[in-house]
């Protein structure tokens, strides 16, 4: 039948008895008649407990021999699961990203996959083998150990889809898909069967962490089908699309993304010449500050007022940095407000409708809710709000754009 | 100067702290101006650990994938082991036995070492590095990873040793190196400077089991030099010779082995025929039951009397089992001591001196010691004797042959 790539992720092969678990799904998908890759994490606690090992040595550990440590946690993994399916009469092979020969390059920690052996697993699968693969790790020109960096297991189960053509990367998490927003927000937030991978990079970015952006990416690249389904329940999940396919009847709006603790620096009287935004957030970039939202109004006297937004643990930093920078290039004032928080609409059906902006905007208008920022891309208009709105704002949104369970037609 | 291979087992890289400690031993000898490649175990319990886990799985873990589970083991600490020398300026890099290639059978958990490539590890020494190469593992032709079964690594030492051309194998472990006898039962039992590898075997194997036996034979074979010493002590430890040199100056007997918790199996009234002894071992061996002397009379009336010892744990099986067999050939009857004790001496020395065996008897008749079996081989005297004599023949012994810190001659 098909070939499917399943990847489980640390909270789902955290304990002996939920390795045990995935086993079962393993199994259950093989007796469908389907072929089988396995990709898996460390279990979940053990990539921490090796670091805090490695800490105890060096504040800093080396990063070749930091990867030689934390590799063995999936290593761990792929046995033991292997031992699982076979206590289960399925026969299966564990392969180390070396093993399989996942090529990267030789940046330890970071490293980014330049090729897999696509052969040594197909071979195994024709042999009627589930294969286990260690997820987030590889091996250099060298023969080193590499790591993809944490969480890169997503990255690589859709890489190895990639490689072996498989009809379908599915992701095990711990919820049950991707949802219109998030369901601990609003009751009626809805499980969406399909969403593109434009739409599911915002969202991902914007917050609504179900998968690793990096690997999205990549599935988007190689064009690989992924879903997104949970560990724990029985249901199909979302299916994460190419961006043509059924875009006639896709919905305007597939989401509304947010994003607390954050904080808005906002520089006044900035002299409106050339050069001026990279003097004020250059300096905020090389001190290893995140800058998320960034906007400047045309000035009319010759001023300007900017803005940028960063994680709120940074904004005393931040702070410090462009006070400086105001001085120098003589702006009025730098202002902080680390009370606000980011919502944002999320939808590729977004590009041919009018209308969307101004019908947020009244929907927020309605509630009271003072927009402080907006910014807008072509599937995306965010605006950031006073944070105690937030809930509010989400609520509103997501009824207004019909997105609950009961209505799937703006 | 020299070329040291070191290894150090679970015990003395069980903490973060003895990693360290081992670390700075590493330093020492490179300030001494020494090439080093160091060999390592499992963190102490480590390997317990995961063997644990995969039991909770399956009842016999499959065996490749046991060996992809405990090889984990090693590579944690040579990862630890290499930061600790990188935070003390020393430059060290990591090796699994896959990436030294050491290549091995495919007789999972139990493979045999068939060859080492040693341009690698010899072309890091030459950069200046020390190399930390994680013991007891391998990889077969397929690129399987193999272990060499418990307790393995002082193999893996030895082997590395041997393919590198190093000029001295070191074991660290806990104790300071082989003693005449057991130092818990005599208090002056003397710590031996040097020893031959005939020797070591027999004390190995009788007991005092400070090397695992296999790499003994092996350091033996390729003619290695071994030295055991303590990871915990400055102290030259002892060092295990090939036979011939020395041997002019070789005292007589090098120690005193003995073992406890041993059984008495003897079958009276045998009727003196050809195959009576396989007919009598053959099932108990079948059984699964190590048997250790075996002693057999010359009989007078056509009888005679057939005596074996077994582990105590093993005798209630062992008796059942004969006597069966000893109703089918018509023996008289089968008696079971199982408060015996064994002892035996052991020295190269006493292939060339008459008088060790009368005066071992003397000793032991001068109090009141019975002795119930005795077995020779070419440099070991072994007697059975009851068990609650073991600690005065043992010491009495010790001090008839002059083994004590007192004197070195007999």
């Amino acid at each position: 039948m098909a070939l499917w790539v399943q990847k489980f992720g640390g909270t789902s092969v955290g304990t002996v008895e939920r390795i045990e678990a995935v086993a079962d799904k393993i199994v259950a998908a093989r007796q469908q008649g389907h072929d089988i890759v396995v990709v898996v994490s460390a279990m979940s606690g053990e990539t921490n407990r090796l670091i805090g090992l490695a800490e105890q040595i060096q504040s800093k550990p080396t990063p070749r021999e930091l990867d030689v440590l934390v590799s063995t946690g999936e290593q761990v993994t792929i046995a033991l699961l292997s031992m699982a399916l076979h206590k289960r009469g399925c026969d299966a092979r564990s392969f180390t990203g070396s093993q399989v020969r996942v090529l990267t390059d030789s940046a330890h920690n970071k490293a980014r996959i330049r090729e897999i052996d696509a052969d040594n697993i197909r071979s195994e699968v024709d042999q009627g083998r589930v294969v286990v693969v260690a997820g987030f790790q590889g091996v250099d020109e060298e023969g080193n150990i590499t790591t993809l960096g944490r969480g890169g297991s997503d990255t690589s189960a859709v890489a190895l889809a990639a490689a072996i053509k498989a009809d379908e990367c599915q992701i095990f998490t711990d919820v049950k898909g991707v949802y219109t927003t998030d369901p601990r927000v609003v009751d009626d937030a809805r499980l969406l069967r399909t969403i593109t991978f434009e739409e599911m990079l915002e969202l991902s970015s914007l917050g609504a962490k179900v998968l690793q952006i990096r690997s999205v990416e990549f599935a988007g690249k190689y064009k690989v089908p992924l879903r997104v389904l949970s560990s724990f329940e029985d249901d199909p999940g979302t299916l994460i699309t190419l961006e043509d396919k059924n875009l006639m009847e896709a919905p305007i709006i597939s989401g509304i993304a947010f994003t607390r603790d954050e904080a808005k620096v906002t520089v006044t009287g900035v002299p409106d010449i050339p050069g001026v935004a990279y003097q004020l957030l250059g300096p905020v970039s090389d001190a290893g500050i995140e800058v998320d939202v960034i906007v400047q109004n045309i000035s009319s006297d010759g001023t300007t007022d900017f803005t940028f937004t960063v994680k709120r643990n940074d904004s005393d930093q931040a702070k410090a940095i462009v006070e400086g920078t105001a001085k120098k290039i003589n702006a009025k004032s730098v202002k902080v407000d680390d009370k606000i928080a980011k919502v944002s609409l999320v939808g590729v059906g977004m590009r041919s409708h009018a209308g969307i902006a101004s019908q947020m905007f009244k929907t927020l208008a309605d509630e009271s809710i003072n927009i402080e920022v907006i910014t807008t891309s072509e599937i995306k208009i965010s605006v950031v709000i006073d944070e105690k709105y937030l809930e509010l704002a989400v609520r509103s949104l997501h009824s207004a754009f019909g997105l609950g369970d009961e209505g799937e037609n703006v």
